[in-house]
Parts: structure tokens; C-alpha cells; sequence
């Protein structure tokens, strides 16, 4: 199904009889290597894939589909038209890629910042709020990780009544901050253990060993810009402009899976805790773990890879008949970004599909 | 100063012309270590110490002021006599050794839990309800570490008003489980940094770059052990039978500092931020670490053999008027356990020698 063509400028497509045309850029980052792990596990239908990234890692060769293809310069997809555009090299790349890439009617699924609070733009998570996403749609934000993770695993929740407020504190892994972070935690780890002390380099402070508050910069109200995100991007994914939210993000030495301790607060008494199981249980894009028996809860090492959010340590607070609390993992490259992309992709084929509708372009 | 004394059984013992005769229970654990270089560190006034562990470890050397000392067996103090025992071996030790020692008029100091909820036993953290210990009080029980953080932490704003609620999410370090635990994230992280795949032992769970819910038994309501002594200790110390407070508490894989990301809610609109840092600076036991500018809050790599509680990140919560959210760290081996237990030692000797009251026995 898969041949190398010729004829495509400084590289090389997949192309297969059927299917879509696709571009990834920022092919080569954290989030941009997952995209093509995903079209392939999930047999995304792809006809054409092309790959950009900066001008530094063009050239660079990527596998998809047991296929090496050659990374482009980001400015090379600018006049190009696909079905899909898998954007993930940071706002600045996006705000200048994506509206060119639209005009030329590509459907621009942008996991930057750069659009997420923009009117127009609608802000999906598929389980969510995939209505948000119209035919004449061109630009749809992918949500910032630790939103997406929180907004997966409580809506099953918030579904069960009416949650007032909510608090979360957050812990959240290196893959947050890119290849770059992961690879800082884990050299500061080996030089830690070889009796060095590590001078920290991409993150503000030692990360061996060590966590710290979010490492983006503080508003005036003394939220940082990673909770400023999580409090505007929930409000709009749920359509809730006042819901009361109050997150605390805190980065710790993990990998590549976020967590989160969050604390539910309904104007009623809470549900049930079969009530939550159940609809934790039900509900698409989450795995309860919950077993309090054999102490066996959320952990990045079981996110780690997921698909899923896993959900668990459901249970009352004592002092508050209207609280439930909870705590979830969730793979911040998967979910938290590359996968809630390409859900939101295969929402679209599926719903033009069953319009029987003509390929996008 | 310092001598060696002969006919001592089973070992040594350090002298010195005047002072309290001090013993340690559990001396070669990783809390009982930091016993002896507090002693040194802040001259606390020992005329002789005795080290006292389990049989496995007796025999064992430990250094005091360039000392040497021989630790012995835990059963050897029993029939002895002290001003102080500092015992830290676990509930089940203390639980037999302390009714003994002060029946000989010895004041335990006892880490472990098996006093804390005791109604006659005070549960004492110096800065908060030192006037608990009374002039015949013979035990008195050192809090839990995530308790003695998050109340140090919080004891300063608590006086601004009053609290109603505190809901509270922790990213527990190795070293609460002793130094088999910190032995135990040190292995797996080198393990998985060559590239195996450990095995827990110590842990339930995997700990090198994962994290998971507080390895204590889960109650019937859900919580865990250390969330409800939190919940417990946190009342009692308080003299606040009915605060509402909710812990959510989580091992992170960090060496020996405890972190808190604390939410409180007053019964009124909450104190202003300046209000706020003032109570941290002006009090005892706490170190403000506050500097949105250089995005700079409480780390455990700087609160990890600090005496003080590191304290910052203050800030409201634009969506509730009454609330004050915070972060704390703090070495959960010195004020989370050694240092508060002699803390509680000095304010006792202090008190005696304002009163010019004799040696204890």
C-alpha cells in the first residue's frame, strides 16, 4: 500500500491508494514522533504524509509504516494543500503557518497556543466537544495537556451533577516541556547518581530528584501561565464561562505521564462512589483504577503509552457531603496531545464518511 | 568535654559535665541519625547518650562530636534511667519501651504513632501548642511528617482568620519510609537509567521516575493512614475537633523533602497577599520562598536539610474571595520528624531553666 514517490520537493510522501493527505509539523519533536507511531497503530487512512520541522532537523529521516521519510522545512508547506495538518512546533509556528495552510482549505489541528482562545477557533476534545468542530471548520485547537487530562477524567463526573468548583494540583511530567526536558531529567539523574551536582540548563532549577512550581512565568494574579490555560481552556471546552477553578501546577521528576489530585465540589450532595465508578466505567477515553484493596491507583507507569486517562481514588471528603475526590493519570504525548489530535482527525473522517462526503480537497 | 565512660553494658556512652542524659531508640534508622548530628549542630545539652536499635543493628557504630558509640540493643533500655528518650523505631517499640522508661521518670519524645491519638499523650509541634506538655507530661508524641508541614506551613495564616476548610494534595519524598525507601529510589532509578525494568520490593509499586498513592492501607471511607492521621493530628494539635480538612497523599520520587499545595478556605474573604507574607516572615519554624519574578517557590532541593519550612506561591483564588492557596516543602527527616522532637526537648529544657528547676531525675 505504501510506495515512495517521486517528484515531491526535498523528500519524500507515503502514499497509498486511499485515504487522506496528511503533514505533520514539527515532525521531529516529542509530540511530533508520536503522530506517526499513531497513524500507524491506528491505521490513520493516509494517502499522502508529508513531515516538517524547522530548518535545524530538516533532512532528518523518520520511519512510518516500515517507510523512511525526509523531514522538509516548515516554510515548504506553506503553498502545499492537504486534508490534514497536524501542527505541534509552538505558537509562533503555528500562528504563521496555520491560516496560510487553512486558506489553501487544509484542516489545521494546532496543538500550540496559538489559537486555543481564539473565538472562532473551536477548542475540542473529541469525548467533550467534538459539536464545536463545523463543516466550514479550518483551524481546531488542540487544548493544553493537563486540560485535556482534567476534562477527560471529570467529565463523566460533571455529568452526574451540577460541579460547582474545582481544585487540582498537578504533577506533571518532563515530556511537558518537550524532548529537551525528558532528556534534562534524565542526564541531571545520572549526574546526581555519579555524586555530581547538576547545573540546570533548559529547566529553571535542579529537576533530579527534585520538583518545582510550573516553570512558565506568573500573572499579576499570581496564577502562571500553564494554570491560566487550564482555568480559560476548561471554561471554553465546556462552555462554562464562570465555573470556579483553581489549579495548582507543579512540575515532578517523571517522564512522560501528567497527574492529577483533583477535588470536585458540587452545589449538591455528591454522587455515589458506585455512581462515579460506574460512570468512570462507561464513559470513552478513560480506564478506572480503583482498587483500594490492593492500593493500586493511577500511575504514570501504567499511563505511560495509554491510550486511556486512568482514573481512581474516587472517594468522599468526610467534612463535605457535596465533594468527590479523585486522582488521574494520563500520557501527556498520547492524550495530553498527539492522540487527542488524531481523535479529533478520525471524528472528522468518521463524520464525513457517514455524509458520504468526497474527500476534503 | 566529651569522655569515654567504662561500665557501661554493650557500649558507650558520651559524657559531659553537665547537661541531660539523653537516650536514642532507633538511633541507626534514617530519623535516629539525624537525632545525633542535631544534638551536635545545635549543642543541646547531653551530659550522656546512650544509642539504643534493634537487635539486627546493635553493635552498630555510631559517631557523636568525634565520638564513637556503640549502639545497643533496644531491650537494654528499658530498666535505665534518662532526662529524654528520643525514640524512633517504630509503634510497635515505642508502644513497649516508652510506658517503661517514663515509669522511671524518663520524657519520651516518640516518633512513631503509637501516642498520637493517646487522649492523656500530647501531640506537640513547639510552635503551634508547646503549652500542651504539662510539668508531669512523661510522653509526648512527635506528629506525623506531612501533619508537622502542613501545620507549621499554614499556623501563620491561620491566625489571620478563620480557617473553614483545608484541602490538601502532597508529593511525599522517599525518605518517610526510612532509608530502605530512599535505598529503594536510588536502585530503580539507576536500574531504569541502564536500561532494566526493576522490580518493586520495598514499595508497592515502581518508584524511579513514577508516582503513586501513599503506600498505607485504605479505610473503609477511602482514605489512607497517613491522610487520616493527617486529618486527626491535624484536630488534635489544633485543639479543632471539627476542622474540615482534605489530604490527598502521594509519594513523588523525590529523596527527603516533603511538598504540600495547600488550599485554604476562611470563613470570610481571605487575607491579602502582603498580609500573608508578613505572618511567614514574622513567624517561627517558616522561611518565605516567594518570588513570582524569578519564578522561584518552594523546592525540596532547598528545603532538604533546612531547618525551616519553606513557604510561598501565596496567591488567591480569583474564583473564590475566601480562599488562600500556598505551597510548602520541608525536610521531612528534621522538622517532619528529628528536629521537631528535639525542638520540643529544648522548649522543655528552656522552661525548666526559667523556672531553675533541678535535673529531670
Amino acid at each position: 500500500m505504501i510506495e515512495k514517490i517521486t517528484g515531491v520537493p526535498f523528500g519524500y510522501q507515503v502514499t497509498v491508494s486511499s485515504g487522506y493527505s496528511v503533514a505533520v509539523v514539527g515532525a521531529t519533536g516529542a509530540v511530533g514522533r508520536e503522530f506517526l507511531t499513531l497513524f500507524e497503530n491506528r491505521n490513520f487512512p493516509i494517502r499522502e504524509l508529508a513531515l516538517f520541522a524547522s530548518e535545524r532537523s530538516a533532512g532528518t529521516e523518520l520511519q512510518y509504516c516500515s517507510t523512511s521519510i525526509r523531514v522538509e522545512t516548515a516554510n515548504a508547506a506553506i503553498s502545499r494543500e492537504f486534508d490534514f495538518a497536524f501542527l505541534s512546533a509552538g505558537a509562533k509556528a503555528s500562528a504563521e503557518l496555520a491560516p496560510r495552510l487553512a486558506q489553501n482549505g487544509t484542516i489545521c489541528i494546532d496543538n500550540s497556543s496559538a489559537f486555543r482562545m481564539s473565538g472562532d477557533v473551536p477548542l475540542v476534545i473529541p469525548e467533550i466537544n467534538f459539536e464545536a468542530v463545523r463543516p466550514e471548520t479550518r483551524i481546531i485547537a488542540n487544548p493544553n495537556c493537563t486540560a485535556i487530562i482534567l476534562l477527560v477524567a471529570t467529565a463523566p463526573l460533571m455529568a452526574l451533577g451540577n460541579v460547582e468548583r474545582i481544585v487540582v494540583s498537578t504533577y506533571q511530567s518532563a515530556s511537558g516541556a518537550g524532548a529537551k526536558g525528558m532528556d534534562e531529567l534524565l542526564g541531571q539523574t545520572r549526574e546526581v547518581l555519579a555524586g555530581a551536582v547538576p547545573q540546570p540548563n533548559f529547566f529553571p532549577h535542579p529537576y533530579a530528584f527534585n520538583l518545582f512550581s510550573h516553570n512558565t512565568p506568573i500573572g499579576a494574579d499570581g496564577l502562571n501561565e500553564e494554570e491560566e490555560k487550564v482555568v480559560a481552556e476548561s471554561r471554553k471546552i465546556l462552555a462554562r464561562p464562570e465555573l470556579k477553578i483553581f489549579p495548582t501546577c507543579v512540575r515532578v521528576p517523571v517522564l512522560r505521564a501528567h497527574s492529577e489530585s483533583i477535588y470536585l465540589e458540587y452545589s449538591h450532595r455528591a454522587p455515589s462512589i458506585e455512581d462515579a465508578r460506574s460512570a468512570i466505567s462507561d464513559a470513552n477515553g478513560v480506564r478506572l483504577v480503583d482498587d483500594r484493596d490492593g492500593n493500586h491507583f493511577p500511575m504514570p507507569s501504567e499511563a505511560s503509552h495509554a491510550y486511556e486517562v486512568l482514573v481512581g481514588r474516587l472517594r468522599h471528603d468526610p467534612s463535605n457531603p457535596n465533594a468527590l475526590a479523585l486522582f488521574a493519570s494520563g500520557d501527556q504525548l498520547l492524550k495530553g496531545a498527539a492522540l487527542n489530535a488524531v481523535q479529533i482527525a478520525e471524528a472528522i473522517v468518521a463524520k464525513r464518511e457517514s455524509l458520504s462526503m468526497q474527500p476534503l480537497i
